[in-house]
């Protein structure tokens, strides 16, 4: 079956389920009137469905390929790029000052969204474009904004984001690259970079590598990073693209899924570079970068559960085994399961991304921290949802599922990165428990708050949703209470994984609830949240049982009790 | 890292974690001493770990190939195969009247793991072989024994099950392929079969097809089904091979995983079989195959399990990313999950295989009903969990758990079908909640019966771990009573899966507490069971609410609203 934008359910979220009409309230975002906002889903919805799904299962079984030092992309992603360059979609909320569109992330989100739906691997190379787009208009100095912004913006040129190294991953500080200042200015960068996502391609005449490197002298840990834009070809002072510089895609790797996203190991030899922000400071620009790329990730999560779920829904209604097995309540719960948990990854994405609007719009301190307290929980729940509702999906199918014609198979494998890249979900919770908390809860205390003053509200409206939710979420604030007064942080973390999940599950339960309420009447949303409350809802007082076990029966066993 | 074959922890839940003890007190089984246990667990570790294990990524990368109508094999396969067949590992419990060893399934049992965690594609060809000789032992007349049996046991032909068509997975009365009488007392058989294992490979020297099709005049549905024994090659009257029979491959299916099995298109064209067991009693026939087969897939999750675990302990032993990852709170979160939820998976696999060994020695209705209980949760509970902590295993591998090379993803790709075949996990619960329950609890309460006296029995010594493990039995006590007293059978079916997953949690804190009893003191079992009795068990809770729901809310959404 072919795919179908869920622009409704897009539109529906902004309305009813998020505080999406605020941003559209601001000054900042004032252009993003309804008429606007609906013409930017129709358009992106169009040209997922048309352009970006039919290279969906030829981008995973030809993949990018290395020949002869070059990337070779598979067939028609050239054209599809130049169709989303040409559209205007690589940048939709980049500045108009070089040539964006200026729209709220939320738009951004998402276009992102349906990518994953329909050629994740694409979709990977737009969202580091504008990461890099962002923290260029963040950090950089005028030259480089001149020069690199109209490219990446118009997608004549692409970006990259280089941190990981063999030994440096999740610690970033570990790094080895070395910049060397050269006698004009521009640094000499050396070292080896991998897991380089579109490192390199044939569907654009530029690709930009921010390169987070160490200068002589600077201080061990993340405290002596500095970032520099390595060009493959460094551009002539009229901004062309001219001499290669001293940079090669070394090799790629054979992956589990996203198969059409070349992820190379980059090495340079003294390649040139220019500095992005301060001496010593790399660490913070590249943040900028990594946390809408957090969001970015999470929702390629939603997006992957999304086409998972489009897919077996249609093959359920299709296939017959005593009785079409959409009429087996097996099969039912299913599919429910998958569309209940799709719908709270989603609203939780875009509840984040308002946020960052509206951190963006106003500069308050209360969305500032909304922003930061909701983008670890977006990146991992929604992840994590990805990967288990395209697991359903496959069983859904059953023994076609794992046959890769089928294109079940693919969501899965495609979803399987995304709890790990752009900060593991282990990472995330740590982050929510860790630096997110660092508030004493209040972030989290006035969001639940609003959950309980929304529940309280509509109790007597419809007091069997209401109730668990408002319970969930007492249930929950004593958790974060419990948990800002632990100051052993391996205490913290020894249950951070399930008390993120859980913080999520509490806010299905109130998204859910909103969307009942918004219905006005029992249709099918009110019946949707019915299911979840009911069923996946409960799931939260185990995890938070979980959540608050502390840490000493993780180090009970030694490593050789536990090989035993 | 190698394998290394988890002997002790056999050793250990065949001593304390079940009653295997009683088997070995049969006359059926007293050959099955101490010391024959031993050597058949220490020949079967060290023939997985050397010359099974070398061949697990080969066989993922080259994969079996159809050629010229014929499947080849991987490099190394067929010699593995080999040296199998020589050991006498083929058919460790085939009766030894035919050459086989007599042993208890609780010995293939333990076998299946060990390979599925090494080379789980080649497993297969032993399982289905394995469930052949069983059926035939059963089923077919003393000729078809005496050709058969012998060369099925030595290894030297292989066998097949061949149940499902295009249109009939689950609903296997759906068939068509149809057998017409010979004048000399056989059938010819014709139509086609999909998703058959081993259909055809290079390391044996013919392949026995078991076939399900229809006689002339047949009634439809599962009573009008025979079985028929179809070789490759047919037998001449000293019982070598001899002619071509009229079938063949028609194509391999492109899988997700398990690559070294190949996995075949079959087309019968009028070739010859013969009838094994009575004419429309096929199915009674294929379900003694596919009982045990439901318990080898089971084992094969485990497997996925154990081999995942491996990886991952060492990976995180090694790898450093600021310290040691193990010594990060979360990551031990990880690795004591996978451990404690694959001791689980085993005990219950492995009770399950010893109430198969009591029932054929015994023939006593209580061990029969044990198994019956037992057999869907050991299926359906190992292989999710098989999925879930090849997952997890990935996620303690960070990035590198997606690279291919790593194979921590090869054990996610493989033991993702195992919730699918013999029988979705769907089915089991189907089969759990349903004919399972048809005594009206009866063997259920029974068993809830002794978890709960033993928790009893040692509440005083560690009520800690106890009390947790009789409340949640007695939840789930009141779960089953529930179950039984409903008539509607969408309204069991609604929460069939989450009922057996709450089950199979209950069993897990029963084996747990079992293995801490034996321990005397605090040791490394006593502490894994305190990780999964206040961690993991608190989830049966939810689950049996969602079990309780019923199925109104799973036909509230009608098809227009779940495709909103």
């Amino acid at each position: 079956m072919p795919y179908r934008a869920p622009i409704t359910d897009f539109r529906f979220i902004f309305d009813h389920v998020s505080d999406f009409s605020q941003v559209q309230g601001t000054e900042r975002f004032g252009d993003a009137s309804d008429d606007m906002v609906d013409a930017i889903l129709e358009g992106a919805g169009r040209i997922c469905e048309e352009v970006l799904e039919p290279l969906r299962r030829t981008g995973d079984m030809q993949g990018a390929v290395l020949e002869n030092g070059v990337v070779r992309m598979p067939e028609g992603f050239k054209q599809a790029f130049g169709e989303l360059a040409e559209g205007g979609w690589i940048a939709l909320s980049a500045a108009q000052e070089y040539g964006g569109m200026g729209l709220p992330i939320t738009m951004t989100t998402a276009l992102n969204e349906m990518m994953a739906s329909t050629t994740m691997g694409l979709g990977l190379c737009t969202i580091l474009t504008q990461g890099q787009i962002e923290a260029l208009e963040h950090h950089a100095s005028d030259p480089i904004r001149e020069t690199y912004l109209p490219k990446l913006i118009s997608g004549e040129w692409t970006g990259t984001m280089n941190l990981t190294e063999p030994q440096a991953g999740s610690d970033v500080g570990a790094l080895k690259t070395r910049a060397e200042p050269n006698e004009d200015g521009s640094y000499a960068i050396t070292g080896q970079k991998i897991f380089i996502t579109f490192g390199d391609h044939d569907m654009a005449e530029n690709v930009c590598h921010l390169v987070l490197a160490r200068l002589p002298g600077a201080p061990g840990g993340t405290r002596g990073i500095s970032l520099f834009m390595v060009p493959k070809l460094i551009p002539d002072d009229a901004g062309n693209t001219g001499v290669a510089n001293a940079l090669k895609v070394v090799s790629l790797e054979e992956k589990m899924g996203i198969h059409s996203s070349p992820t190379a190991v980059m090495q340079y030899d003294g390649a040139t570079g220019w500095l992005v922000g301060e001496e010593n400071k790399g660490m913070a620009a590249m943040f900028t970068m990594m946390n809408n790329a957090r969001l970015a990730v999470g929702v390629q999560g939603v997006g992957c559960a999304e086409g998972a779920y489009q897919q077996s829904l249609a093959y359920a209604q299709e296939r017959e085994q005593m009785g079409r097995i959409i009429d087996h309540a097996d099969v039912r719960r299913m599919l429910l399961t998958m569309k209940a948990e799709t719908f709270v990854a989603r609203a939780i994405a875009v509840n984040c991304a308002v946020a960052i609007d509206m951190q963006t719009a106003t500069g308050e301190a209360e969305w500032k921290a909304r922003a930061a307290l909701l983008t670890p929980i977006a990146k991992a729940f929604a992840t994590d949802i990805g990967c288990e509702v395209a697991s359903i999906g496959i069983q859904v199918h059953g023994g076609m599922g794992f046959i890769e014609e089928t294109g079940a198979a693919q969501f899965l494998r495609d979803a399987r990165i995304t709890p790990i890249y752009e900060g593991t979900n282990g990472i995330q919770a740590a982050d929510l428990v860790g630096r997110k908390m660092m508030d004493g809860g209040e972030a989290a205390f006035r969001l639940l708050d609003e959950i309980e003053a929304h529940a309280e509200s509509v109790r007597s409206q419809m007091p069997e949703l209401a109730e668990p939710v408002w319970q969930a979420s007492e249930t929950l604030r004593e958790a974060v209470e419990w948990l800002v007064a632990q100051s052993d942080m391996p205490t913290r973390l020894a249950g951070s994984v399930p008390f993120l999940r859980a913080f999520a599950r509490v806010l299905g339960g109130h998204y859910h609830l909103r969307a009942a309420l918004a219905e006005q009447g029992e249709g099918a949303r009110t019946k949707l949240a019915r299911f979840y409350i009911m069923r996946l809802l409960p799931e939260h007082a185990a995890l938070l049982t979980h959540a608050m076990a502390g840490a000493g029966d993780l180090f009970a066993l030694d490593e050789d009790e536990m090989a035993a």
